[in-house]
């Protein structure tokens, strides 16, 4: 049975949950509690960080070279374009989100307000907080403008882009920290993205000690 | 012209510059700190980071979505093999020269000796430089357990892995910060890549405040 060893928010896990579901593969999905060290994770995983994929005999880590493996072995559907600059600029929006998007909202507020209290690591840094609630609008605003000029966020075609950016917001929204009435098209490309059958299990996420809001999980937010 | 905007001790840049040379693309280098946040550079490129490249008409950021790039659009030399599973390997190693390497290490040393100093944020935290200096020796531990088993870091061919690789260690090199006689087959491999034509122009930077050390641009190191 393939497995991904996985926590719930995490967004680089979704975002291999979402590319597994739409491309139809099956997995069992296994919470690993990365940050406790467990040495037998430590042993299938060096470089100690969820998601881990095993797809069958393969040990797979990092999450976006476990997605561009998946859209080389399984290339259907496809969620990478043909040509070499729309490839780019989608590769572009996954590290846009993954990297800036983490290191100025997501690692402020799931950071402050879930990892330390998962990981017991004292009370939540308000500067911190205040920093990641600015700077979220400035990435919403960019969002738009791009959403402004195309149907997905890199293109026509919805691809990993869209699915890194669903990944990181899906987790924000869980805390109630995404403000949908800031944009319009943005709210409609999660809508979207929302009520695709691959992102049920996101939606399905419960994790000890937060609840989730109510429009969290509904299709009609 | 094609310009890359880049930082002569910003590894990502010099992980770009290896592959525009390897592929024989001629840029000209322009100095960009970054950190200073010039408003025509931002203009540019909104991450505000280094490296960008301007290719023609195209403007193109992120090290990895441009090194990508290159590759579809300039395939030969190939810098990525031809195999799914051997293609994950080397992005699986890119990512863990420039997330965890970086993390654990490049940041730490080169954070604390050189970019403290040009950014003017005051004076080194020896607990980082020590963690980091720490952290290499099970990096280039780990470096050794591969190359003892692949003549390059990801299999039996030259790719985007090594020269993510030789990126970090030759700016950590430029500050004396390899003990090159920890192993004897990551100096071999080290070797190899530094006498490449591709790496003639990484051997000639010079950094005002930073004189590198003799060997730094000595081939029999």
């Amino acid at each position: 049975m393939n497995r991904l060893y996985h926590y719930a928010l995490s967004p680089y896990s979704r975002k291999v949950r979402l590319v597994l579901a739409e491309k139809k593969i099956e997995v069992e999905l296994v919470e690993e509690k990365y940050w406790e060290q467990d040495p037998d994770f430590l042993r299938r995983n060096p470089a100690g960080k969820v998601p881990i994929l095993k797809l069958g005999n393969k040990t797979l880590s990092d999450s976006s070279a476990i997605c561009e493996f998946l859209e080389e072995a399984y290339p259907d559907p496809a969620l990478l374009p043909k040509s070499a600059d729309a490839r780019y600029e989608v590769r572009r929006l996954v590290a846009w989100f993954d990297d800036k998007f983490h290191a100025e909202v997501t690692s402020k507020l799931m950071g402050e307000r879930v990892f330390r209290k998962v990981m017991g690591t004292g009370y939540p840094d308000s500067a911190n907080v205040k920093a990641g609630s600015r700077a979220i609008k400035y990435h919403l605003d960019y969002m738009t403008w791009l959403l402004d000029q195309r149907r997905w966020l890199a293109g026509n075609d919805m691809s990993m882009a869209d699915f890194a950016a669903a990944a990181h917001l899906s987790c924000l929204d869980y805390i109630s920290d995404v403000d949908w009435n800031r944009s319009e098209v943005v709210k409609d490309w999660y809508a979207k993205i929302k009520s695709r059958p691959a992102f049920r299990s996101l939606l399905a996420d419960q994790v000890p000690g937060f609840l989730p809001p109510a429009h969290y999980a509904n299709l009609d937010f």
